[in-house]
């Protein structure tokens, strides 16, 4: 059955108004009517009808001081509206409940079991997951689920996101229902997450370069994620810097994570390399301390972080580039060598309007982004489910 | 005056038919029935419109040698609607007429009037638009006019989009009346041509990597036009792959076009450098003649070229690298160590799917999509004009 065309623009108004409220949160109908172009009567039938789903609540604000009438406030249910963000690195699992407009509700981690078998990996995200599960409020509305996966498990084991999705899917499923959860990149989703409710609010051009055990980018270009053709864009770590210097686990030489990433930047402070990045966060604290070692480990580490950066922003222009991961820790303690390579390097048409920041949403930020995949659908056609 | 669902509706419909035979060129109405999913009686409708504002031409085809009535075939106006198209580069001015349907039907080059003027330029590019205006059918429908700048005009001239854009316009409004032309990169429109209508169609992640003076890329990601904040995405030329070594004219060292950019390549060769890129098409020539410095020169940038290829490839996982400008003569002698270096460094989830390839539209690439530009508005609403 066809659409009528009242009926196909009803639809688009209703999911413009639900994103608006889920992105800026409680708004008032009258600055409503004004940001979607659309006048009072039409605004309170479409509130009407998303507060009749269940999807927003409607109230008169407390006592404003000014004199008049208040405008009715519209507000996502973020209490019983909510999704399943799940996050899967080398070293750890976390997952989180989510509610309408990017509320935390509740968050579980686990260490990931370890071995090159996806199955307990799976098992362990479920069980994460039925424990929240069996806590959320009766008759709140479950909408969608999604995982994001760093880089580094894809290259340390070789994992894909199909070789993810389908045992996950039939894990949840018990608990979720049929509906499969989204996969996305864990920088593809930081990326999403800051541009949507964090330090990249309003810019349609950003760079979200995460550390774990490898260095990836979330690039957002022209206010849309940039993924590539089979979701692999954004291998920024496997750009290769330095042709004379140390061997990659890729089988390049001289790749920016094996100057930046956390395990040549243990090995440079004489530390032992496990596979947590807490001790990266460790050697911070010990250069920041005086350690001679540590702090030539992170000075060096900081200079090729300012040297690729300046690279990508050559080649993306952006306005907003931010460090996630331990890559944050790194340009906490040295933002100067970062700040001298990227004025030195970059072309200034391209930095001048470029601003280096920290996330906004801290460690979440991957879990808010791969929230917003799971919203996705319903923000997309709020009535149809 | 607000637009009615109804009417909105029937423009997207219109805009949507007369972009499908701009781009897949004379098309049946019934392809058309199946691929806008409408229905007999509304195509007929939208292209009795169209034919009417003089955009399409309806017809019978000549025998089909099939049983049944043939459907009607519904043809892009190339002779009578048409834009204006011009290229700035560093050591030449071209300008094209170019008819809907992406066909060229009249081209100009000019040498580039030499100094750090604008003035000059401006009025030579005026100039051979005059004089391929003078000779256009009279009623025919000029639809919109742009530019593709080099970027290596932007660098050894120092000249902006906005210092070409102004006095360009004023320039052109005795001929062409009061609508300015919109400026693009001259990478970035090669691209898009390219995509649009040549190696690329139907590839949602392209890049384009042209060489003359200098190297810059135009990125086509997820199907959209990728140039950044101040449109000065894609200075690939100045992402530094060997810091080690040579000064480029950026400052830095070790960029990627100070290793295959036309001056080094004649340097390393040993040939004069003019700022001509015939040049360079003379020194493949004599590489391919067994000149042993020009080969050497040949083989040292195609190796390079690889490189840098390889780091985009990781960044943007496309599906098709195109080389035009002087990369074109490059690859083609020198294919191998293009594709070699391609294998040894690309990550292989990123380079699994990607084809390289030499531009279909030849040099004329950057003119067909700064016409694409031109034709936009029109393309956008067809009978608002």
């Amino acid at each position: 059955m066809s659409t009528s065309p009242q009926e196909s623009v009803r639809r688009q108004n209703l999911a413009a108004l639900l994103r608006y409220v889920h992105v800026r949160g409680a708004t008032s109908r009258a600055e409503l009517t004004t940001r979607l172009g659309l006048n009072r009567s039409t605004i309170g039938a479409l509130t009407a009808d998303l507060a009749t789903a269940g999807l927003i609540d409607e109230g008169v604000p407390h006592e404003t001081g000014r004199a008049g009438r208040p405008s009715i406030v519209v507000t996502p249910r973020s209490s019983s509206v909510y999704g399943y963000a799940l996050s899967l690195e080398l070293d750890r699992l976390r997952a989180a409940r989510i509610g309408l407009g990017g509320k935390v509700l509740d968050t579980r981690t686990a260490e990931r079991p370890p071995g090159p078998d996806t199955a307990p990996t799976v098992r362990a995200l479920a069980a994460l997951v039925a424990g929240m599960h069996a806590t959320a409020p009766a008759g709140a509305m479950f909408v969608g689920s999604a995982i994001a996966v760093s880089a580094s498990v894809r290259h340390h084991l070789g994992w894909t996101d199909e070789t993810i999705a389908s045992p996950l899917a039939s894990a949840l499923a018990p608990h979720l229902g049929a509906r499969s959860p989204i996969v996305g990149g864990l920088a593809d989703l930081a990326a999403l997450a800051e541009h949507t409710r964090g330090a990249a609010t309003g810019a349609d051009n950003v760079i979200f370069v995460h550390g774990d055990a490898g260095i990836s980018a979330g690039i957002i270009a022209g206010g849309r994620r940039i993924t590539g053709y089979g979701g692999h864009g954004g291998e920024v770590g496997h750009m290769v810097v330095n042709p004379g210097g140390r061997l990659c686990g890729c089988g390049s030489r001289g790749c920016w994570e094996a100057e930046i990433g956390e395990r040549p930047l243990l090995r440079l402070a004489g530390r032992p390399v496990p596979t947590a990045g807490a001790a990266v966060v460790t050697a911070v604290q010990h250069a920041r301390g005086g350690d001679p070692d540590a702090l030539a480990a992170v000075l060096h580490a900081a200079d090729w972080l300012g040297f690729g950066v300046a690279n990508l922003v050559n080649i993306f222009n952006p306005t907003v580039v931010v460090f996630g991961g331990t890559l944050r820790e790194l340009y906490l303690i040295a933002p100067a060598p970062v700040h001298r390579r990227l004025e030195s390097m970059a072309l200034a048409a391209c930095r001048d309007h470029v601003a280096l920041h920290t996330p906004d949403l801290g460690d979440d930020a991957p879990l808010v982004g791969a929230a917003e995949l799971a919203f996705e659908s319903l923000l997309a056609d709020p009535l149809s489910r």
